[in-house]
């Protein structure tokens, strides 16, 4: 059972640490427990007031009539072991502890967390927090942060590692016509992690998308097994702030967070299916629009405006974001223009110009554009009412002689309802901005619908794309597991070998042999491992080749002189070994192999970051690896489909193609060799850095030129 | 004199087209002038009604008391041109045409506007429109648009080619602190031009920096020389919307705008010195912290938060942004740490953790940070009161006592007044967030003093790192203004030889010849016109070298066999010369020149875009040209300084430092190239396109090896 389903639903709360003070926060999350509508059963436990808020007070849990289902710590955090370990006496298998002053304070804090979670397991306990806010659960009434939630029940989950976005954000939100299902703040995750809650939303029925408010996951591959399971069913999106050093920084003192590059969740994301956002506003409007709005079915927008520039510029966002704004068809055109003036456009975007008739707007020409069968969604600007009224009554009051603003917005006989019932009622999207906020009763009515109402036509153009986002998810490949291949015998072999001889990489020779023992393609290359194997091997290349010093110690082999191309004959490669030997100044193996044509130059690697995550790395190689640093990332191991979308995922993904003189790139091979790399970090342990580059396309496929293999 | 100052600053309008009815756009455009509190004489043109809202009625412009200095008409379009005239006759030089029905509807409306660009010529009238929505000049409350101007003046220009955008605004600035000087929309643009605007609000002083809405610039390079002399010191930020086909499409029927591609546009800004935003929320928000903040002096930034969410996310925005977020030293830590709780952060970000004091917040540490000298710039999250008291009022109220929840703020004893003087007090720019919005009286007071409060954390650091933007933009080399070289005879006759024969193109030989009398490197190259020469040439090059068949009628050589490539010695010469023939098909003159070597290759172009504008290129050439279009544009001719940022404002730049073996490249030499190429087209008017590419850094030198020049 997930952790949480007793902890977000419980029957029977008791608070530690609240009193009669009500401008003590601990005060402040019981009255919220008791006034926010919960119907459970609430207890306080406090050692010397009799009651609190007309509740009886309970010196000790032990004292209490019931073992209840959570237990509710707004204590100080030395005392809260001691407390936990009465409610488990008394049966409590759930809690969740708000108070800070763990972790996320150093060494010290670090002791009692510690300390906090060896009591919790000793007595069977699972908790949320330390340092977090807890929970609003809207099903059931319950909200146990400081703040009121004052909306009715929604449909957007969300797990948080900021209790702030659960508790400064609630009036925002209801502001904003944004309804949450069930909300959780996680703290310093000492037991109950983020992935648990992400767990308990997939299966929720209420939570219909999942916002992720992310500092840093821990459990990084576990996050994408849950993750990748839930996305073809139900939108996850997600905010990650600890990809800069400040904000890793700044993470780890907040929970202790333990946060990683921006590039390794950037990939992480895209291989669980998660729609990634980069602010807090984005993720609580474009998660309301996956949890609300229809599916997407195709691309096509119809925009329908009172003015010119929200028309402009809302087509330009929806473009850029991957739409089509078709011009409507002919039909479609003449049906729209005896509904505006002659000189305004009919042909999407729809701008009516200036008009009080809202119905126009807001209901026939959309109702015109979705039964033509020319669009899939609809973004609209323009309606108002109570705003504009408000705006125009003091010049138009005294006129016509109105002291109640009231009846002159009575005046605009406009049907508040319909609008808002167009996505369910069609299966289209409808999304829409305006300059006026909650306060104009048409944004409002809208909001009462779930259709969100943004303040920037960019705005809701972007957040619609997020539909489109989902859309190009939910046709991903289907997923498959992964099936590791054996550990080949023979590769182990190479890593002991080396590890043996205190090797901290294996040399090139040995690295490209491991790769290929894999089915990983290199050139046909032989070792000369001393002078007396010289003339049997260079009388036998195929020429021009490629001679370069070979040894595990030796970096940077260009800038040293110790790679010599083209070598010509066997001749010149008499010469070019006796080179290497003196630029070398010892005797040193050369490696020899026919020299690799081709233009088009990748890199492929894999990194064991030790305790975090295993990356995978397909980019441009050669000269370009470092310049353009035209590079995706994943979390290994690699399924065909999350190499094959690698592939479509660099910017230069057009050399891939048929390109110039060059042929299509065989995808499969390469899809492949980029999934061996990804496991072959998972076969041997001992891999802690794999570097294929430059991976050569020479004719139509790839070929493993130069390789580097770190060990440990 | 600037056409818009007499138009935006009036001491007389006479308003054509408002009625007694308050519902008509007309009658509300007249009750905006009468009502926000213009001293001006106010005049009303009505062929019918004897008074409109106690103002006498003329029948005629001729009926006029005085010639006024503003003719401001809201009629039918094809009965403006007349009553133009009328005014005319009694001597008013400035109208502003707020109806539509013109270009923007196509043919018809193009000829009429044709007639009232005339009309006006002949009368000596300078008009703002058609198809506007007038002006707001807060200086003299004058506010010609349908809806309320509600604030006291402010100081942030505005032009704008949509209407809307400051009429359905106009609440919206309000509820968000946001206050404007002189706002101006254009239109169609039939005479005053937003570039007009743009020179007016540079020298208003009431105006501190500008903001432009743009759907497309008729006159690029106007602009262009406008704007870069204005940048270095006024702020000017812009918004395109213009650059995808739809939002092309959109623009054009909306206000006749011609648009042109989106990167054409972000090159100009970059040229210009303008601050590019992306959506009208920014377009103000920016522009208003433009305007009334104080400049930035450095990029370290101090983070001061009750929450770490906002924290974090504040830290990871601004260091994505370019800040630096410094953790704060010791000695500053101790002063903070006294002031907030144990287990707070006070290393910056400093989080304060929940406090009711907002004092700490706002006033102490701010001040703090600012007298440590640590900071450059101060980014605060979770100062609220009002906002507070109503979410936890409901909980408190009955348990306090209260009924009024004014008592219950009055126990907040927060000033309000001093954190907003933070700014001015210490030229410290100060940017805030909050879930409050202006409802929230600590919210409202900081929008009094000019600091603005945003939704979202990630909004404010992105809001305060345009101060950095412009920082940079003020910190350009100085502009100096362009001289051009002097046209080359030979390259002028080159040209005309061309065009004698018909060519649509210079073959390479001339087009690389015409390049190198400008003095531009390019291979010491041979043109073997026929077998004749053939013998002397070869024997005298130096190889390897390169054969190319030479014509302008010839398109891709290299798939057709017609580049051989390396030709190692004059026997090689000889064959690839019969080759180069026989795959032709007939006898065709063969370029020669050495091989150039280097891994680095650029391309240099430049388009001369008719009645748009010739536009300037540099990027990645060779095959990443296509793969990676790693390329910047401007505007041609381009200075010094303009290629120099060129250079910087790739992807790729590092191609261009010291790389791998490779030296740095001669910049200087690079830049004069660009500088080069784009005066040519100037130079020769016939030049329509030239491309470059690739130019290969030889050592460390560039040459153009192959060329293309085409010709009109």
């Amino acid at each position: 059972m997930n952790p949480l389903e007793k902890l977000i639903n419980p029957v029977s709360i008791a608070v530690v640490g609240a009193s009669s003070n009500p401008l003590k926060m601990a005060t402040l999350h019981l009255l919220s427990i008791m006034k926010d509508g919960y119907k459970g059963r609430i207890y306080v436990i406090h050692p010397k007031e009799a009651s609190v808020f007309g509740l009886k007070t309970y010196k000790s849990p032990l004292d209490l009539p019931e073992a209840v289902d959570c237990a509710f710590f707004v204590i100080p955090a030395h005392n809260i072991p001691e407390t936990l370990k009465d409610f488990g006496t008394i049966g409590t298998k759930r809690a969740i502890i708000i108070s800070a002053g763990f972790k996320e304070i150093g060494k010290e804090g670090k002791l009692l967390e510690d300390k906090l979670k060896s009591t919790a397991g000793i007595n069977g306990i699972r908790f949320l927090g330390p340092n977090c806010m807890g929970i609003v659960n809207t099903e059931i009434s319950l909200n146990t942060t400081i703040m009121e939630y004052i909306d009715r029940p929604g449909s957007l989950g969300f797990a948080t590692q900021s209790g702030t976005y659960i508790t400064q954000t609630l009036r925002y939100l209801k502001n904003h016509g944004i309804r949450l299902s069930k909300a959780v703040s996680v703290g310093n995750e000492a037991d109950i992690s983020i992935i648990d809650v992400l767990e308990y939303l997939a299966n929720d029925e209420q939570t219909k998308a999942i916002a992720l408010y992310i500092e840093g996951i821990r459990d990084i591959q576990r996050f994408l097994d849950v993750a990748i399971t839930i996305t073809p069913k139900k939108p996850i999106i997600a905010q990650y702030v600890g990809g800069s050093q400040a904000g890793a920084r700044a993470g780890s003192s907040h929970t202790g967070a333990m946060a990683g590059p921006d590039y390794i969740y950037e990939g992480l994301f895209k291989q669980a299916g998660i729609i990634r956002v980069h602010s807090i506003e984005e993720l609580f409007f474009h998660g309301y629009m996956l949890a609300t709005q229809p599916r997407l079915k195709g691309n096509r927008v119809g925009i329908i405006t009172n003015s010119g520039g929200p028309a402009t510029s809302m087509a330009n966002s929806c473009e850029k974001e991957g739409f089509i704004v078709p011009t409507f068809s002919v039909e479609l055109q003449s049906k729209i223009k005896p509904l505006i003036p002659p000189h305004a456009q009919a042909g999407n975007p729809v701008d009516i110009t200036f008009n009080l008739d809202l119905d126009v707007l807001t209901i026939t020409i959309p109702e015109l554009a979705i039964q033509s069968g020319e669009v899939d969604a609809l973004c609209i600007h323009g309606a108002y009412r109570r705003g504009f009224v408000e705006a125009v009554y003091p010049h138009i009051r005294e006129i016509l002689n109105i002291q109640n603003p009231e009846d002159i917005i009575n005046m605009f006989p406009s049907d508040l309802h319909t609008p808002g019932t167009i996505p369910q009622k069609h299966g289209i999207p409808l999304v829409m901005s305006s300059f006026y906020d909650y306060q104009d009763d048409f944004t409002k009515a809208m909001q009462d619908h779930d259709v969100l109402v943004f303040d920037a036509p960019e705005k809701a153009a972007k957040a619609l794309a997020s539909l489109l986002r989902y859309k190009e998810i939910i046709n991903r490949l289907p997923y498959e597991p992964i099936t590791l291949p054996e550990s080949n015998p023979e590769a182990k072999a190479i890593i002991l070998e080396a590890k043996k001889n205190n090797q901290k990489a294996l040399d090139e020779y040995m690295a490209k042999r491991l790769l290929s023992l894999y089915g990983i393609p290199i050139p046909d290359e032989r070792l000369i491992e001393d002078e007396k194997q010289l003339d049997g091997i260079v009388t036998s290349m195929r020429y021009p080749i490629v001679m370069k010093a070979c040894h595990p110690d030796i970096m940077h082999k260009t800038e040293k002189g110790l790679v010599i191309l083209p070598v010509k004959d066997s001749i010149e490669a008499k010469q070019a070994f006796q080179t290497i030997q003196n630029r070398a100044g010892y005797a040193i193996p050369v490696l020899a192999y026919p020299m690799v044509e081709g233009k088009r130059e990748f890199m492929v690697g894999a990194v064991n970051n030790k305790g975090f995550a295993q990356s995978v790395l397909f980019g441009l190689g050669g000269i370009y690896t470092e310049v353009i640093q035209d590079a995706t990332f994943r979390i290994a191991p690699l399924t065909q489909r999350d190499a094959y979308e690698m592939l479509n995922d660099i910017k230069a993904k057009t050399l891939l193609g048929k390109f110039r003189n060059m042929d299509e790139v065989d995808k499969d091979i390469l899809a492949q060799l980029i999934v061996i790399v990804s496991v072959l970090p998972v076969l041997h342990p001992e891999i802690a850095e794999i570097d294929c580059n430059p991976v050569i396309i020479s004719g139509n496929k790839p070929v493993v030129v130069d390789a580097l293999i770190v060990i440990e």
